[in-house]
């Protein structure tokens, strides 16, 4: 179940924003979405012979994977905060870690390096369901 | 659960991709999730007294709606195709409501008209579950 | 002569806008004007063995390609009105179809495709002149 | 009438291009149809008194002038070439003043300012045409 | 002169790039003009009582420290890498702090938090020269 | 040492600013940094036989060249003004020039033409430094 209950309800909580007004909305899922297309268009990649097709997938794999590194950017400098540390203390080097393969995967047509993105990923989306993100960053369906 | 099998290991689906190549990933909690920011942004606005806070929160709630019509413009070119007209009929129309609705929410601080594009958000989400889209187009986790 | 504005001497016209303030201002020639980009570019990479410059021609495609969608989408979303659906009962086909032809032309270097793109995009002109729009959405020279 | 005959028909013509291949492709309409934006602009801010309504206004009104910055730079840029400065010796003075009031009308809410930008812009169409820009740089409808 | 490279000249440093080519070019500088642009912005606000003015400041302040916060996140990302943390093992943390700062300046109009986000771009280009930056990510001119 | 007084401290100098507030904040280094970008990523295609690497460094010298020209654009544009014309009569021709140089970079992996685009860069510079640029548009350090 994601997120539960607005911002504005829960005053305790200061959550920081990726429009950075801050709102207080925040999902690491952003940046799955886009290590996923990343994933898919090496897959693409690898079983395409067709030159134009590939030319256009190392372009579009090359946006895909700088909007990752926005998404991952935004959860380090306006997600977490400094009382995080404490429960999550890896999580600076992990999002500087993830950030550093997402311009590895901007390199590369090897699918097993989109893969350890969406670890890293997946890794960060554990601090952030950690800390409380769903419930403070997201909306009730 | 959101997302089971990759597109390359179901050949017989062709879906298309908001990176165009395409790379087959889509997912309406794009466009949600900047609908949530544009509603927690009108209730920060309306209780807040801050000049600069107010007129930052009027600029960047139309940036976050400028997202969401784009993320509403590509499922509705890229991810919907003719043969889902079939099962869903109203799809186009309710498109293009909830882009107007975007259109609207940039023009008004009135916190009705973001739930507003929030439940066309949330139609449109059904119509992507209904047609596959969790399996066709995202990863598992 | 310039500094008439037809919107605001033509007060029963309510014209959206591309800008969403709403301007009032609006012109499929903005689309088209890409699209013969598009166009150009392909016949120049038919014509060309330099491989520099035919990539050069696949990435600047992709990029002139993603402005015509831009400016059909805003021509749908934000131009067209539920009145209108009366006398162009297709026109949302029609803008749908034309958006989905601007993917296929970032996808082939089919200078044919290039051509039906231009095509779909002249059909909407035809709807933006049988609406009213010269008059009602640019300012006379 | 607009636009006749495609570049690659007429290899005598080196048209440089607004995507920079070159394609070939440009159209002072572009800068045109931007500065009446902000000229209608400016006309909707002088009549209403709605706040939030008044700060859009000038928020898009600051984006639209700066399209209109980027396609004068284009056309100063890419299309005027030095044989075309024994025609119009004075291009080079009118895109910069052109320039400059686009800059100007981002600053004032004066639609005199904005009158004036639109008569800059038709100075240069005036070159644009005069050295053989509709035939060609645009295809023929 | 201007055509020597440094980079290919001292292999033994492996500069990340700003470009993610890696082309191997930084410089802290982009940060501070951008920085000294809002700490600008802030002082002629702070000058003036003209309503669209301080409007605009507030828009184009929000888009500076933007810009400051992308420049920040490739020295962070990019430019640094583990071996840096020996010499500068707080590193990590001033580029969080200076990124968490502007966003900070984004909020307010207090000249006094701009100063404090120039003075953390200056510990950060201390850590760049201190780890050999200027030689290995610059050209001589 | 670069830049000495805050403008606001020169009342009498009235520089524009890049950000068009203006914030009067200016340094051609902005345009040197992409260029020397271009010119490593010329040299690095060069030396390189891997495909992949090639595609992204001819699409990734497109996006550095066009900043190039964005930052040419900002100077010819916004800090240079007429009273400049009197001591340097070329400027207006050396920023045509300039800007030319920096779509030609964009057509062409011959790093001669990326020389060619710094020494351009630099005479920009000297009429920046010649009208007083440095202690008008930068903060001290």
């Amino acid at each position: 179940m994601l997120g539960r209950i607005l911002t504005s309800l829960l005053p305790t909580i200061t959550a920081r924003a990726h429009c950075d007004l801050p709102c207080g909305v925040y999902h690491p899922m952003q940046a799955r979405i886009e290590a996923e297309s990343v994933k898919a268009i090496i897959a693409k990649y690898q079983s395409s012979n067709d030159e134009v097709f590939r030319q256009r997938a190392v372009l579009i794999k090359e946006q895909r994977a700088e909007l990752v590194k926005h998404h991952l950017w935004v959860l380090w400098t306006d997600y977490f905060k400094p009382e995080h540390l404490e429960k999550f203390p890896d999580i600076q080097d992990t999002c500087w870690k993830a950030a550093k393969q997402a311009s590895i995967v901007k390199r590369t047509v090897d699918l097993d390096e989109a893969k350890k993105l969406l670890a890293l990923i997946d890794q960060i989306d554990e601090a952030w369901k950690g800390t409380g993100g769903p419930a403070a960053t997201r909306l009730p369906a």
